[in-house]
């Protein structure tokens, strides 16, 4: 049998999973490495923070998905290091060889040279760091219902969110929910609704990355939730139950227990490895910066894609870390092999950028199109509509519109379970 | 306002649910404590741990299951001592005071002396065991995926169940699905089929508290699913990678990495509290003797119920650790605290055996009511019904019977997720 070309994938978030999804009948063999067995769709992730969904509703088993492409084959793995010179790339124990390589796996956050802040203002990438703060958010309901010392109490019942873009206002919104109607007729000693949330945000308004008109409008919903807006200010200093905060009137120490971080965000390591090995050129955040085609400067061979790609049209702003940036070049990816391997050119990639949305409790959105901003409920049902769509695997689609529907007219998240390590956690 | 008669269960198990139900209306006070923040639905706790259903599914968080009992409160607690004395419940950080004190704190394995085979071989008690169990078991398939030394693959392929109770039996039925169904098409290298189920019994049959013609038609079924029965057969060392047996035929070591423990059970600490604090007589399992009204003796305000309790009709053997057992004891405990505030007297508690089952793999069960036996399809549709039937909060009974019948038809488990610590899990 004639040998054929061999494609690695690194990663199977949503570009790598598309990049795998566009080569299924391509004459090529591929192997999709990850480090876990199952895809997660990040946009959800926020659900299972706050009880709304489980870990298994938003993420799908990697071998599931890929079963009917009969090139492909999954690999459990972690890549470490990349022989760009022999075309390997190096796992933990072995290596696999490559012809072309197509890397995408992702990023993680970033605490602006601060890491010591992580153990107390824990951020929101992986299934785990979503069930601690699950975790985290409930526990406190608890501590505060036994503390009878009004200062603790108080402090347990403050939950601050750092950075108000998509997560930190879909956190905030998710928060509310949870004080005002879930947990409403939950306690006998504290008023769960008395909860204080507090919006961080650098810049001057709510999701700065969206037009002002859509800005204002998260933020009037966001207000009607009771959420706190503090934009313009940064935040100076996290500690064990306590938050700084600087703006232009000067410093501010906030008493909360519940800091969650949904600011900064940096690539993966293999960021760095493409650098070492491949002379890849990295951004401050760590992500290669790679050419009009997705492939790494002086490799032809190693494309980078989704949010570990730094990349811009000419005289543009870098893409955003967002799925559908992921999508779309993890399809590049795939079809620019398939060109060269019929040896055509492919034209340079061009993000089609359909919009963006972002949700705010129950049943407030905001839409951002091309052609028209809306917000409120009907954005609300399209961002309902387009999640589900969107999501991998038709029984999860199934299962999370069942747990959906349920969660809005009952006003319930039967997935507020504390679970983890210690048994009886409330020595925090 | 007058003082009401105080009662606190410990426990929010069927046991001391069952009892915060029948007392919802009383005129008392209730303060339930649970070391945990949901109600688990244990007997389904098996398909958690082999990827059919999410942990959040027959988990029901406890407020919202007691919301809407006016006289009762739940506190997030461990109770580490009673003082019988003054009648207080001491907390960790706290003391409760109580007028009756019913405990329904459960059990957890047992390793008959053993302690140190927990690590090798886990047990099945807590949703955190299910998550760990399903992690151990979908790790095993990757890692022989990966593993090229034959033997070392086969020990990965090879599933060592001990103890053919109804757990050790849902287990073994699971498992084969896994491997002939689930991971049918999922893998490029090894066949999943390939693998090795080994279902370990030191009595002579399978479900040896059943009647011998069910246990019969168990051991058909579970022969059907490629399950290997030893029975008669003891464990006498568990290591890492391994399990030595012993039979009349002499000593065996199988080479297996999963050993999964379903055999010994043992009464919650609270046993020992209660012996040293109250005079309780325990058994060797650490249970507990109750009175004819489960009541301690010497201790009339003491109510010792479900799975810890030692209860034994005039003549009979102690009644078994299930979910009926529990649920009828703890309602006989809240009728008698009622009766007792009316100066009126209870009939001795009396179980009502309505029957038992247990169900192996896919369409196939064995029931044994009061008056029939019977087995096959229509014991895994009673199985069906009466499960769902239990399981606390409509929504999980509605999410469960979606994935359950979407499990069916897909032959599918998309639950399979292997979550945990360490990111990259391979180095077992």
């Amino acid at each position: 049998m004639e040998r054929r070309h061999q494609v690695v994938i690194l990663g199977g978030g949503f570009a790598g999973l598309s990049a795998a999804h566009t080569l299924r009948h391509a004459p090529v063999d591929v192997t999709l490495i990850d480090r876990r067995n199952f895809h997660l769709f990040q946009p959800l992730l926020y659900q299972v923070a706050t009880g709304g969904l489980s870990p298994a509703n938003i993420a799908a088993p990697l071998r599931g998905v890929v079963k009917k492409y009969k090139n492909t084959q999954v690999l459990l793995g972690e890549a470490i290091d990349i022989d760009a010179g022999k075309r390997r790339v190096i796992l933990k124990d072995g290596a696999v060889p490559y012809d072309t390589l197509i890397v995408g796996t992702g990023a993680r956050h970033h605490y602006f040279g601060h890491d010591d802040w992580a153990q107390f203002a824990p951020g929101l990438k992986t299934l785990e760091d979503a069930t601690a703060i699950r975790r985290q958010i409930f526990l406190a309901f608890e501590a505060a219902e036994r503390d009878t010392d009004s200062a603790k109490e108080r402090a347990w019942l403050t939950f601050v969110i750092v950075g108000a873009g998509p997560s930190g206002v879909e956190l905030a919104g998710a928060l509310s929910e949870i004080a005002h109607d879930t947990l409403k007729h939950d306690f006998r000693r504290v008023d769960p609704s008395q909860a204080q949330i507090i919006l961080v945000e650098a810049a001057d308004r709510v999701l700065p990355s969206y037009p002002s008109d859509l800005s204002e409008h998260a933020a009037e919903s966001l207000r009607r939730l009771h959420v706190t807006l503090r934009t313009g200010a940064t935040v100076t200093e996290v500690r064990q139950g306590a938050v700084t905060l600087e703006t232009k009137a000067g410093k501010e120490c906030i008493a909360a227990r519940t800091v969650l971080w949904a600011a900064g965000v940096q690539a993966s390591r293999l960021g760095q490895v493409l650098s070492r090995a491949a002379g890849a050129q990295i951004d401050r955040s760590g992500r290669p910066r790679v050419a009009p085609d997705l492939s790494l400067p002086g490799h032809p061979e190693i494309l980078v894609v989704g949010d570990l790609a730094n990349f811009s049209h000419p005289e543009g702003k870098p893409l955003p870390g967002v799925a559908q940036v992921a999508i779309q070049q993890g399809r590049y990816a795939a079809r620019l092999i398939q060109a060269r391997l019929r040896g055509a050119t492919l034209p340079d990639f061009h993000y089609q950028d359909k919009g963006n949305m972002a949700t705010i409790g129950r049943a407030a959105a905001v839409v951002e199109l091309p052609w028209l901003h809306f917000s409120g409920y009907p954005a609300w049902l399209a961002w309902l509509f387009i999640h589900l769509l969107y999501i991998v695997e038709f029984q999860n689609r199934l299962l999370v519109m069942v747990q959906w529907a349920w969660n809005y007219l009952s006003f319930n998240r039967s997935a507020r379970l504390i679970t983890g390590e210690s048994p009886f956690p409330l020595d925090l």
